[in-house]
């Protein structure tokens, strides 16, 4: 059932249908459905306008959408919002080649975006596992494995459009590389996780695609060797695109489940780009050397398309190969970074709080920026387990000077930690800041913060 | 004259000796001096606290001090206020090899720091020209010739102590490389310009020091040449660790200053840093195979300290090149940022507009950021010149799809062209926030907005 909406000026539908509602009642973290009170499909700008007119003059909460992939409650309804989905404002709006700039719709993705762009020879260094929207990304200030390279949204988001409930919209932050022109109110828009406004439009700074690229596999005895090699070669100021630490049970899943018969130990998987390859030749070199100082039990290094291919398909398939271990279960993952330092203790701490709470899960993450993910397979009679165990874990980063997140965001799951981490006070400076932005709190309420009203 | 203030609980004293008065009386671009009401050193964030104590209990404005280096009024008082001058507190608190962080007091000044930071190995990269204090840096979100690498300082202040003018004293963000935790207000502190608090802590990164550097500087028929060279070494994807242009005005001056006898041509300074000797020749091969693609009419590299040194001063001493060649005259700053492609049309119309109110000065920039200044040596009776031709200038870079200021910040110079650059709205809104971290405006009021009280 789709209702035209009748107000004055409004010519947008509200979709009632059974399947929209569903779609937009969960997100990937979710067991459970719950429906909003409808769904909104904006094709432009205008329609996300209507739709905010919309919610203003009848007092409805609006939950933007971009692809629905986060893990935090980011997008779950409790019942009464409008689900503004804007996936299908999908258009490259322009790209300058000589700026080094993209400007998009919110809803184009990520891998849309890297097709766009491909034969520029240019690419947008962004990469969430996911195929998440640019909107999406920006609103959860997304990072991923080339982060320690090229930084998240907030350092490749310029500058953004930003369509306010009262009906205004913003031009925030200017399409040049640096600035300091007032309150960088652009980079508080980049995770605020869609409670201040819809980001209608962004222009994104866009990077060389590198013409040298190696990866190295490398395997360790311990957690603690392969987190203390990666420090090394950090420090050696060889610039790495990716370092990423994957302990032996996920290595143990992925050799199972791609059949690699990998040595079940913690690994790093590096990456090194450079515009020539000499360069890149002299870089591995001290890699190499330095993680064989480090007491490396087994490294590989891959050259060609098809090796850099193979190596980094052990990394990304760690989440089907946990599927594929624990069929039928729900798959959670959790996300926190603390100071490069304490990442041993994160990691053994992670360990020892899944085995207390009697979980199965693989620990890996961009351990170059100290940021460690978890995923959890767990059984439906374990989600008390699991709720004292993201519990438990999130306390534990921040008691390592840490953070309870480090590119997930807040959403609904995280929320106390959100105080824990900041303290009351600097919590209610950001309420009072959100209601600069929208007074009546229409936008996205009960993420973040508590909703006050509710 | 020294008065200790009665208050009670209130330890500190207010000068309003001369000499003090006349040291906090004016900016690096200012003409004449105004007296603030009094100054305050304060040597710990206890002293922080007590004249902000002072400040809302007798209603005094309040303008935070760090070296007073900065160039558009940010620390000029209008006559009320008190100037919290924090260069005292300049103890390096505590610094980690392995998490790659220092902490520091926010009158540590920068040459301060890297001298401490030397025999570690590490570096910390924001380099304003002057030895400004870290606490100001992060005010106006100082950037230098090795952001294009790593970027200016909002990217490099992981976190900060922030002592707001009701007493609380907030931290805001995590020692940590990466976090989604809720609003970015550590990120919407730096660029303040003092008038959202006084920052009285700061956390940084800093960076491996480059095990192998070689400079270049190149001089080429003309600034369009020059900068289509550095759009060509950009898109290369070559690491540059800097990338300054240079016009022939101020080679001319610093070739007569320095007596060098260069090429009276705009010439492009780079830098390269590698961690490997094969990787930085390699890297340095390119980038001489492109600029001489470009056109370039003469080429040096300089490998040695030494070498590095000498190339390094020919672009240092414009500054003072400037004040030989015109003695006497007032020297003012000026600093604009616009996208990559638009830099050649700013260079050429900043000299049309030079020429056109009959001033002399230099144009240089951070071509690799699209940031460029122009020095301008004028004698008294040119400030309404000076003052017009800055004004078209922000013009100019705002019509470009640029920034009014790319790093030294919105001070009381350039109030107008904050409105010219965001809209009404925004800068409303910016306002609305400033009113969350200070409700009675007691913070340098007048900068950054009119003061609307006044
Ligand atoms: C397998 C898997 C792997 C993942 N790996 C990573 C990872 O490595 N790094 C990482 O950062 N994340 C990761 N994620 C999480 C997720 O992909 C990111 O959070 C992503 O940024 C969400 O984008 P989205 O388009 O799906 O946004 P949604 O889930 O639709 O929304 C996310 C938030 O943004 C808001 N929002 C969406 N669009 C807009 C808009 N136009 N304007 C204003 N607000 C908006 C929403 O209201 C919500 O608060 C992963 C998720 C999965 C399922
Ligand atoms: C020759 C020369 C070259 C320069 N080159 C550059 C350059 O390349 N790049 C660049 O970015 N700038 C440059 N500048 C400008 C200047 O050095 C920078 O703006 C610098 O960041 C100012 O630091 P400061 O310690 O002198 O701050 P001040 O001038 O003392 O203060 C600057 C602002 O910060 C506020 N402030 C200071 N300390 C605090 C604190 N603890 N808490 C809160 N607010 C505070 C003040 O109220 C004021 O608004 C140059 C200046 C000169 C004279």
């Amino acid at each position: 059932m789709s209702a035209p909406v009748n107000h004055p000026g409004l010519s947008f539908e509200i979709s009632r249908q059974q399947a929209d509602l569903d779609a937009h009642g969960r997100d990937e973290n979710s067991s459970s459905i719950v429906h909003p009170a409808g769904v909104v499909f904006a094709e432009s700008r205008d329609d996300v306008l209507a739709a905010l007119r919309y919610a203003r003059e009848t007092g409805t909460p609006v939950i933007p959408w971009g692809a629905g992939t986060s893990a935090d409650g980011q997008v779950v309804p409790r019942g009464d919002e409008l689900a503004l989905d804007v996936s299908q404002m999908d258009r490259v709006l322009s790209h300058s080649v000589e700026d080094m700039t993209v400007t998009v719709e919110p809803g184009v993705t990520r891998m849309q975006l890297d097709a766009h762009l491909r034969s520029a020879g240019v690419f947008f260094p962004v990469d969430p596992g996911a195929d998440a929207t640019l909107g999406g990304m920006a609103s959860t200030n997304a990072s991923g494995t080339t982060t320690i390279k090229y930084g998240g949204m907030r350092a490749n988001v310029l500058s953004l459009e930003l369509a306010l409930v009262d009906g205004r919209v913003l031009r925030l932050g200017r399409p040049v590389r640096k600035t300091s022109s007032g309150y960088a109110l652009k980079d508080l828009v980049v995770g605020s996780g869609g409670t201040l406004g819809v980001i209608s439009e962004l222009t994104l700074r866009v990077h060389p695609r590198p013409a040298c690229v190696q990866g190295i596999r490398a395997f360790f005895p311990g957690v603690e060797a392969a987190t203390r090699a990666a420090f090394d070669v950090m420090q050696s100021g060889v610039p790495l695109a990716r370092l990423e630490l994957v302990d032996e049970l996920a290595i143990g899943a992925v050799s199972r489940y791609l059949d690699l018969r990998l040595p079940e130990r913690p690994a790093l998987f590096l990456e090194l780009h450079s515009s020539t390859r000499a360069g890149l030749a002299a870089e591995v070199e001290v890699v190499v050397d330095l993680l064989g100082e480090a007491g490396v039990l087994d490294i590989e290094v891959a050259t060609t398309a098809e090796e850099l291919q193979q190596l980094w398909k052990s990394r990304h398939q760690i989440w089907y190969a946990l599927i594929a271990q624990y069929p039928g279960r729900t798959y959670t993952s959790t996300d926190s970074a603390v100071p490069l330092s304490r990442v041993p203790e994160l990691v053994e701490g992670a360990r020892s709080l899944l085995a207390e709470h009697r979980l199965d899960a693989a620990v890996f993450g961009h351990v170059g920026d100290g940021n460690v993910h978890t995923c959890v397979a767990h059984t439906e009679d374990q989600a008390e387990d699991l709720a004292l165990y993201r519990d438990a874990l999130s306390r534990l980063a921040l008691d390592l000077d840490g953070t309870c997140t480090g590119e997930h965001g807040i959403g609904t799951a995280k929320r106390p930690h959100l105080i824990a981490e900041h303290g009351e006070d600097v919590v209610e400076l950001m309420r009072l800041v959100r209601r600069t932005f929208d007074p009546d709190g229409l936008m996205n309420p009960g993420k973040m913060f508590e909703d006050r009203r509710s």
